[in-house]
């Protein structure tokens, strides 16, 4: 049987094809059964294909190498992504699309039967080590401190490396990015001369809409010297310096009483056994009548990262469920008075993301190497597929005090 | 001391009045005190008052039997209530605010020092025994069956029992009945001959609203025959028996495939231990495009209902906490789209139901007796100060298949 055997840039290495076996022929067309199916044919290291037991065109996970199908066999959380990485694994097609497809069927049959054991065994990784304030700080560098030149690359000029909000479907980036900023505005009511804290405030676009378009005064957090030193130039540079303070310090440190408290993209990194304390910080520096405002990646299940993700992307992040996200509030004296999933907003995000990584791909690839592009392109499709496939969400949660009487009695104010 | 010692209607029959001693006289101002002095006196069986040590004006609460007192330190969140109802206890002033100013101090000092012991002791009740099939016809029939005539006398013309929506504060209670199923239309996005499942659908406001104005058809679920035989006489009346089919079963037993799902004011009665069973009900009953809404009295922390309310009004209820009602939708596969908290909206429901109670207080009287008026009153206000000091919630949660990709890009469309 012919098959392509199109190989993108990577080159896994020369390495001696002895030809595939029936055993491990049967064995690609059995994993595929397993994954529920999916519109991908597995061609392996001599060219043989496994296709699905379903007609219709397909995508092509191309092996390499012997090892690389074996490896996949062992751990495919992490070895697929890694073999990827490496180029001993190729994909003909939308890299994207691929793991939606396969992310939904095993959605589908969890639904239908649970989750099979062998998934299970390979999520119980070991509980990532409590987010401490050091590790904290080893965490946000190993991936927000890669360099501005990187983000600025494919980032919108604002530097929101957070979910847009497009309400119209055809906006642009900039403009998305925008309208996000505006949406949280008006969800926490802000007034001229208000005062609101930041907890992460990555490259400060946040603050720096919010100071110059809302006449509030902003004091903003993040542990990142990278992005703070970028935060500061810029509102010198934009005029906003007595506007915006940026402080670099921790969540736990946040000094000062405020009038709103904002976070966007950040809860993922505060780990879920601290989600109580935050909810105590949030109370120890909000004023009586404060309200704030939570916006974090999220899932349904409460699951960990996959192993991939959690060893070359994100360690220590985690996506809380909704559930687990009201330990924010519950002793803490808040209710929660507005929750949007804005999941789709985030996948279209990240196509805009790829789109612009992928059109400076050379760049990136002479800034860092080729296992870099390839890991960038790994994480930014693996997550869309994400959330489209819905095995993550995005939550903004809006809350206020306990009790509090004077609430907009609609939330037509966000749409005017 | 002088005090002022009407009474209301109610009368506790003739007892000797044996003058109050100086420890009872110390120990009501030291109740006060544990209550955190909230803006009431204390005014014993022979005039004696206790005063908060705060001025300005206050609200009675007077014993007319010492027996009353004393039972009320016993078990203040059981006898309180019986008392008052008994006409033992007889409040000057508005009863709704009372409760409120009360339920304020104590939830502020929980924030601070956590649940006093007297409390967690009170409260550990034992839980109620799971709603099966038949208490939960039982716990339906105690609260819903009072009588049609009686819940005619002070709901809306639709007979709507749940918590109406205000976008604008001024609207009476007709129009912003509408205005909830109206809301609820919306944010189920329901296109005209789309198939709409109801399960606890009351005296039929919404399924009759649904059928009338969005060329829907409606199937129904109730277990109170009294309700039932009131919907389906009023879809006669009105022709609307084609477009809608009244079932007398369980939610358990919903049969069938919808486009979408609602319940309205129905979970509060399901147990939180039946929560994964109705989303597989839910996931069994919904098209692959479904999507639904679930609207329920909720609450903040997790905690039984009183142990007045639970003995006298609503056996076996239980608002849940949103983290609890995620159980609805992890595992049968749906995702949390939207939540929406109306809790000041029921706030105003039950001051318009109040006022309409009031004003037909003879007739009910007349209906049953004063026990029952006395019941109702205690209630009514205290369910009303339980929403104004954000012990209870009201969530308006909207839930589509995992994964779903056909959603509006803004919640604009719930506002035009």
């Amino acid at each position: 049987m012919a098959a392509p055997m199109q190989k993108d840039t990577a080159d896994p290495g020369s390495t001696v094809l002895t030809p595939s076996t029936t055993p491990e022929r049967r064995l690609a067309r059995w994993v595929l059964r397993q994954l529920g199916d999916p519109p991908v044919r597995f061609v392996l290291w001599d060219g043989a294909v496994a296709t699905p037991d379903v007609p219709g065109p397909h995508l092509d996970v191309v092996f390499h190498r012997r090892r690389a199908f074996w490896r996949l066999l062992a751990n495919p959380l992490l070895h697929f992504g890694e073999d990827y990485v490496g180029g001993d694994i190729t994909v003909v097609g939308d890299l994207a699309s691929l793991v939606e497809s396969i992310y939904r069927r095993l959605e589908a049959r969890r639904i239908q039967h649970g989750r099979p054991a062998w998934q299970r065994l390979l999520l119980r990784v070991r509980p990532a080590p409590a987010n401490d304030h050091r590790r904290a700080r080893h965490n946000v560098h190993h991936h927000y401190d890669l360099g501005n030149d990187f983000y600025r690359l494919w980032l919108d000029e604002e530097m929101v490396y957070t979910c847009a909000y497009y309400p119209e479907p055809g906006m642009d980036l900039e403009a998305a990015q925008r309208a996000k900023m505006d949406h949280v505005a008006r969800k926490l009511r802000l007034e001229p001369g208000e005062r609101v804290v930041e907890a992460g405030c990555g490259w400060g676009g946040l603050s720096r809409h919010l100071a110059r378009h809302y006449g509030v005064h902003v004091t903003a957090y993040n542990i990142s010297k990278e992005q703070l030193a970028y935060c500061r130039e810029r509102a010198r540079a934009e005029g906003l310096e007595d506007r915006i303070d940026y402080v670099e310090a921790d969540w736990r440190d946040i000094q000062g009483r405020y009038d709103a408290f904002v976070s966007i993209g950040m809860l993922e990194h505060v780990g879920r056994e601290n989600y109580a304390e935050l909810g105590r910080v949030m109370h120890r520096v909000l004023d009586d009548d404060g309200r704030g405002l939570i916006h974090s990646i999220g899932q349904d299940r409460g699951e960990p990262l996959g192993p991939w993700i959690q060893k070359y992307i994100f360690p220590g992040a985690y996506p809380p469920t909704l559930a687990e996200m009201m330990d924010l509030f519950r002793d803490s004296g808040f209710s929660v008075e507005d929750v949007e999933n804005l999941r789709l907003h985030y996948a279209r995000t990240l196509e805009h993301w790829i789109e612009r990584f992928e059109a400076h791909a050379d760049q990136v690839r002479e800034m860092f190497d080729e296992r870099f592009v390839r890991t960038w392109r790994f994480y930014l499709n693996g997550s869309l597929a994400n959330f489209r496939a819905g095995s993550l969400q995005l939550y903004q949660v809006v809350f206020h005090r306990r009790g509090h009487m004077e609430l907009p009695w609609s939330r037509a104010h966000l749409y005017e």
